[in-house]
Parts: structure tokens; C-alpha cells; sequence
């Protein structure tokens, strides 16, 4: 893509990681990247110009949400421009000439031992150690070099950090999917968007969220997606993210989008942007 | 209370933990508790008849729902019966004599952190190791004795476990709270009980949500919550566990509850039970 001369686009972990994946299955290979610590840290990088856009885990088929990013979506002022669904295989992986039996500690993302969650049943004696993320810990388990330790993650991270495969796709869920969403300072406006995410929070008293609701159902608009976050210093009352389909230009969306704004106590639109097909 | 005689209640975590100090809130001091290992036990325990009712943190006003918990709800046919409001004010903690300037590495369940997050900015250079949860990683530096190791945890478990607490209420938010839930085999029906626990799915279809919140906000029902779900094996589709006031016994209620039913591909009724103030 000659418009991607000179971007950079940061992600979150290290070489290996799915983010990383995901980036390059939306912007090709041959874009420039830069890997940073944590999700906030690509909010701070767009706001420096340090990166140009930012990929970001939003939400996986089998454990929801991924409340963080949502939060830090609803902190900045930033859009998400784009989104992609990434299959999500989990290998465990061990150094070269490892055998399952020697195994005594796993390492991985906590998601990723929850999408795990079956297979490790069979192994109870294995001590589950948290990590920051999934190629982090093959990268890790390859620095230690000890036969006791293993790793849950890609198959492009055993590859990367020269780890054996003992099992492939030791997810539960074999549809496991991850959705990831492309993020940058300023929204970028294309017919071809059909789907429009925004946050907003209504009166605390009976009826408010269905009154708000109303406004896409009388416009026949198709709810994608409904997500709620805590007000952290309002207890019990919360931010609700909606995800709906639609182009910012159409006349419904318009009406809709104004309704809503008009009747909840804190609005804001966060992205129009294409839809990824699921996978 | 008499009723809870011969009694005993299951709380995920070790003694000292915020769960324990919910179930004596509830309960009172005098009755028979039983520690679990993780919150899946806490239903196993209940279908092997080894505890009576169990506790259970479900929700956190700072950092959102406790996801885990609301997929065992709908995992296991059993029932909310009670609830308790709990402030959680964490500690930074050491062995005795210790100082903060000593400490490089920091104890806690991720919560924890995440609640502490501002906090834990000043320290950039401390390693955060994820722990069971906030009484275990207590327990743990006690047991370690290493004055580079601090634990976030309670005020009670700093005393059980004799560590001297190094800075009080280090989380961001003064107003912090746990919602817990207290779950049962069976329903119990009481005219005092004031809320609503259903999960249901809709058919994956434009307007399918609103056409089941309608028949809350037709009869006047005022919805406390709403939480999405994955429906683990269709990706990109959800369960909703709605909140609402009332009386399984109310009319409204009755009639809200069977068109809702009547309405969704999948419905659950998780409980009736008393709604505790809002600390």
C-alpha cells in the first residue's frame, strides 16, 4: 500500500505476539512497526507522533472483553479506523529435546491459560505462571533454557524463539478468535464503512438505557454489540459501548447518532470504520 | 441466627481474603466456613453437598465484572440468594523492619494492581507478580521472609499474617467496593427480596435485544445491569445477565419475566434476593 510510505504502526507485546499478527494481516508486511510495553502505551506513542496507528486486542470469541483497551478507548480522544479477526491457535511449547512429563511450570498470558482452561486439566500438577503476554513467555522459557519450563503460544513464536511444539491447538475452542481494532488520532471517513462503535452513559433512574436504546431500534439500526464499564467514582452506574451497523453519512445513522447524543448524560463517538468478516 | 446452624459456607481464597470478610458481613462471625482453591470449587462444593451456600465476588465499581463468575452462574443450575457490599481498601505490606525503598517486587492478584494502578505508577521499577489472589501473596511474603517482597492486601491480612503495612488505602479510587454474591442450591423466596438475576440469549438479528428490554421497560421495571457474555462455540454472539428490581411475586414481574422468556432462544432465572445498599 504506497499510502502506508513512512507509518509507523505500533502494537503491544513483542515479535510474535498475535497483536503483531494482526497488524500485518491489516497493513501487509511491509509496514514499519514499533512494539511498546503496554495497551496505554500506544495511546501515549499516537499522542507523542511516536506511531501513526496503533492495534490493539478489543475483545476474544471465548473470554470477552477485553475491559482495559475499552477503558483506555474512553480515556483518549483517539478512533478506531479499522478492525481484524485473527484465528487464535495456542501451542505449548518447551526447548529443543523436551518431553511433556518434564514439564513443571507453564508460562503464558492469563487469557490464554483461561482459553486453555481444558487442556490444562489434564495436567494439574503444573504451576501456572502469569505472564505480561503469550510470545514474551516463549521468549522467556527459550532465555531460562530448563527443561521443567514451558510456554503457551503462537506457533510463529515457537519458530521466532526456536521452541519444539509438544501440542498444537490446545484451545478449547477451536473457533477461537480475537478481535483486534486499528486505532489513530483522527477518524478517516469512507463509504465503505459500515460500523460504528461509541460509548455513552444515561440518567441513573429506571428506563434510561432502553430509552436511549430506542433511538436504533425506531431507525431499525442492527445492534452489533453491547458492553458496560463502570463510572470508576460513580459505584453501580457505568459507560455503555455499543457497536452498530452503518455509515456516518446515512441519513438514519445521522438521526440516530443525534437522538442518542441528546439523551444521555456523557456521549462519544468513537470510530466509524469496516467491518472485518468473521472468520 | 439460629437458621444458620450447623450451616457451612465456602469462600474462594485463604482466611484474611476480602472473600471471608464479605461471608462474616453476611453472616456473622460464628459460622462455619470452608476455604476453596478457586471459584469453580465453590459450585462443585455446593453439587457435592460439602457447603451449604458459597460467596463469591462478581463485580468491582472501579474495575468492572468479575467475568469468571458470571460464566459459572450459567455453567452450574444453582442460585444467587444474597448479596454484600464490601469496601476494599488495599495495603502495601512487608515483613517487619522492612522499608519501601527495599522493595523490588510486589505480590498481589491483577485486580489489585489494576485498582492500585496510580499508585504503582510512583514505582516503576517494581516487578508486579500476579498471585492467587491478595491473602495468598500475604501469605506468601510472610512465608518467604525477604525484604524485597511486598504483598497488596488487606488490612486483615496483614494482621493474620503479621507483615507490617508500609502505606495505607493505596487504591486510586476512595470509593472502591466489591459487590459479592451468596449462592445456593436451590431459590428462597422472601417478599423482602428487591432484584432480579436472569441470563438470557436473543436470536443473532436487528432489534432482537431491544424487542426483549421493551417488556422490562413496559411494565415500568427499572434495570439496575447489563453484562455481556460470549457464547463460547458462535463467536461474536452473547449472553446478557440483566439486573432488575422486584418481586418474582410482583405481577409485573411475573409477566416482564415470562414475555422475556418467551422472547429469547435461551433463559435462566439466577435469583431473587435483597439488594444491599450501596456503601
Amino acid at each position: 500500500m504506497d499510502r502506508l510510505r513512512g507509518l509507523t504502526v505500533g502494537f503491544q507485546g513483542v515479535p510474535g505476539s498475535f497483536s503483531q499478527q494482526a497488524l500485518f494481516d491489516y497493513f501487509g508486511n511491509d509496514v514499519s512497526t514499533k512494539a511498546v510495553w503496554d495497551f496505554e502505551d500506544i495511546f501515549t506513542a499516537i499522542r507523542n507522533n511516536d506511531i501513526d496507528y496503533g492495534v490493539l486486542p478489543i475483545e476474544n470469541s471465548s473470554t470477552g472483553a477485553i475491559s482495559e483497551v475499552y477503558d483506555l478507548l474512553n480515556k483518549y480522544e483517539f478512533h478506531i479506523i479499522g478492525e481484524v479477526c485473527l484465528k487464535v491457535d495456542h501451542c505449548l511449547m518447551g526447548i529443543r529435546g523436551v518431553d511433556v512429563d518434564d514439564i513443571t511450570e507453564v508460562y503464558s498470558h492469563p487469557q490464554a491459560f483461561s482459553q486453555c482452561a481444558e487442556f490444562l486439566k489434564s495436567y494439574p500438577m503444573w504451576r501456572l505462571i502469569p505472564y505480561h503476554n503469550t510470545a514474551k513467555s516463549a521468549e522467556y522459557v527459550k532465555m531460562k533454557s530448563s527443561k521443567s519450563m514451558s510456554a503457551i503460544a503462537s506457533r510463529k513464536a515457537a519458530e521466532l524463539y526456536d521452541l519444539e511444539i509438544l501440542k498444537n491447538n490446545i484451545n478449547s475452542n477451536t473457533t477461537n478468535t480475537t478481535r483486534f481494532v486499528v486505532i489513530a488520532r483522527n477518524m478517516e471517513v469512507d463509504e465503505k464503512n459500515d460500523k460504528v462503535s461509541v460509548v455513552f452513559s444515561t440518567a441513573h433512574k429506571a428506563g434510561s438505557l432502553y430509552n436511549v436504546l430506542r433511538y436504533f431500534a425506531e431507525n431499525n439500526i442492527n445492534l452489533l454489540k453491547i458492553e458496560s464499564r463502570p463510572i470508576k467514582d460513580r459505584p453501580w452506574e457505568y459507560f455503555f459501548y455499543i457497536d452498530f451497523e452503518g455509515n456516518l453519512n446515512d441519513e438514519t445513522v445521522k438521526i440516530a447518532v443525534r437522538s442518542v447524543k441528546d439523551n444521555s448524560s456523557y456521549f462519544k463517538l468513537i470510530g466509524n470504520y469496516k467491518a472485518h468478516l468473521e472468520i
